[in-house]
């Protein structure tokens, strides 16, 4: 076989790289190592910026999402008896937040790729790529105990953390940044009305919470707990009960609880590769960089790699200039930085850190206050939320 | 002897609390154990918020300040080979800050209460303080070998961090909140033009540098250094040529060098205690709270308490309310920790913390290119630093 960009992992970043480049006139094959159904079932995010709704609607999967998809103007803040409204669209000139799944935008993307009769291999195994310093890399994996190769010009590695992307990259190339927090996120998805028709980040001595949702009759919830905890240690019941108290009662009153779809618990971990390019490898998405969810950033960070990918493959085939592939890793960083930064900021903000010293935790609370109480603090709040602008691929 | 106030402590704070009181015909003592030449000895701050002047006009002592002092209507930061202005008057509607050394406002604080006839006894030993938790305070000191009580109505603990006022408070009444830094600053006044008309904030990998002033003939610049540094190890030259290596070349070349007038190291720390009243007694200032001098906010914090004291002793004198004494430590408090904050996030921001792991580095970067690159982060730093507004005592 031969394409002109092999993309390894079929998760919403990879497709929807595909899907660009695909309308833009480049071929591209799309390999991925589960089945469909086990890809759109991971519960992830739900909360898509104002840049990534763009390149959805550039990519043309966006008539679902139009249709379905919630447009938010606010979030709220929840801390020390406080309820406070951060009204993003006012304060970042008319910007504002999408909410709508990860797993509706993987659908849409799956949808439109096969409407487009682009090729994705689904369960292959033991992908490896080769020569991938040279002008002529190429992969091959094997399917049903049949091996086969790809020529093409680029590799895009949007695997995920523990693809195998990353990991063909020599050690030594490699620069790794990395924090664990102490605690994780158990998360709950269920049929019920959301609790609030906007967003709310919890601070709570019990720990952080957040009123999420992906529709006007499915809500998802998360809680801060400890890493030690066990999902099986979580009936709906504690659960439900653990939120309302965290919420103001007036809140918790009117909490409709039910039946969970889905709960889980995951660790948060700030993770960063440097450079995120190697001769004609090009990761994106979770192959480079991993964000605690604060934030809702891990997707739209993905997004905005696929971005500057898409834009920088089109000057490469649309006008020869192939020294634009070196910007990638320096002009996604930035971004990814920040991002990460903002995850970072919102992650110490709200959560409760038992080790810290009292000082600290004045801090912690000093920040609350002044973020959430100045009007410039809540503008750089709202801002990192509904995504900061993209620099142009020029 | 008897008074209505008896303020421990001739420095700024102690001065100024008694210019306010006598002014609003509310009698007070001020004892000092230094003398008047000690005192106005110490090199401290030089930066005024706008709150601070408008105090000192209040209190009658704005002559010489408003005709030798600068006023500042931004401030310069150095990161990355970067020099970013950030507009302090126009991001902040029209707020500025004042370059007038504490030793001036000192100074003048002295003649006018000299010219008030009001008292102060400087070169006080074994300063005590009785009965602070009845309506009947008093309190004893010793000078030349006399004894003498001043009976009074409440008392100003302005006596500093290392003061008598906050040790006679029992210690399970307080809470103590501390952090150390692990650097110091080392600071040069010198009598040569400063190298720069604003301010220079400058991070380097050599470590922070911060090029301050005192007028338009007297400079003083500040390196961070290693705690276990000594002030002897740091002759003049060295200290000029390790400033000229943290900032770039084109400024390094324009600074004018000369004799230390003064040079000393202060270790950096934040501290706060709660409450800042027991009884009759009151702390204000350092007493109470030290900040990191990065932020410019330890004489500005001081005043803030002192306009609150004023203030509420006002009510209490003129209107005879004394259910506002309650209300002098949560209000000031509340001030005090939004001051710690902005100073521990300024320091944070700008030194070299060489224990730091990898992935907090990038962060601390982050932090530097967010708050100085997007117009809400830099308004964020111009509103603490020309200090944010007082509440009103009402």
């Amino acid at each position: 076989m031969k394409t002109q960009v092999v993309i390894i992992g079929a998760g919403p970043s990879g497709l929807l790289l595909g899907q660009l480049l695909h309308r833009a006139g480049i071929s591209n094959i799309v390999l991925e190592r589960r089945s469909p159904d086990y890809v759109l079932g991971r519960i992830r995010a739900g909360i898509l910026e104002k840049g990534t709704v763009d390149l959805l609607r550039e990519a043309g999967v966006h008539k679902r999402m139009d249709r379905e998809g919630l447009v938010h103007g606010g979030v709220e803040f929840l801390f020390d008896g406080k309820r406070i409204a951060v009204p993003l669209k006012e304060l970042t000139g008319g910007k504002t937040v999408m909410v709508y799944g990860q797993t509706e935008v993987t659908q849409d993307l799956m949808e439109a790729r096969a409407e487009a009769c682009a090729v994705t291999v689904y369960g292959v195994s033991n992908v490896q790529l080769f020569d991938i310093k040279s002008d002529k890399p190429y992969v091959t994996f094997e399917k049903q105990g049949e091996s086969s190769r790809i020529d093409c010009d680029y590799i895009a590695g949007c695997d995920g953390f523990h693809g195998v992307s990353r990991q063909v990259i020599p050690k030594d190339v490699l620069r790794e940044y990395e924090r664990v927090y102490p605690f994780g996120w158990l998360g709950l998805l269920a049929d019920t009305p959301p609790v609030n028709h906007e967003l709310i980040y919890a601070h709570h001595e019990r720990g952080f919470a957040l009123c999420s949702q992906r529709s006007l009759t499915r809500s998802r919830y998360y809680l801060q707990v400890p890493l030690t905890d066990n999902v099986e240690a979580w009936s709906d019941e504690r659960f439900w009960h653990e939120l309302k108290l965290r919420l103001p009662q007036a809140l918790g009153a009117r909490l409709v609880t039910g039946c969970a779809l889905e709960k889980s618990i995951a660790p948060l971990r700030s993770f960063v590769v440097e450079p995120m390019q190697y001769g004609n490898l090009f990761l994106v998405g979770d192959a480079a960089h991993i964000v605690p969810p604060t934030g809702a950033k891990g997707l739209n960070l993905a997004a905005s790699d696929v971005n500057y990918l898409y834009r920088i493959l089109k000057k490469v085939y649309h006008e020869g200039r192939t020294d634009f592939l070196d910007v990638y890793s320096p002009m996604a960083l930035r971004r990814v930085w920040k991002g990460e930064r903002f995850s970072w900021f919102m992650t110490n903000l709200l959560h409760d850190f038992s080790g810290q010293n009292a000082f600290d935790r004045k801090m912690q609370q000093a920040d609350r206050e002044y973020y959430l109480g100045s009007r410039a603090g809540m503008t750089t709040i709202a801002e990192n939320y509904v995504g900061l602008p993209f620099e142009e691929v020029r």
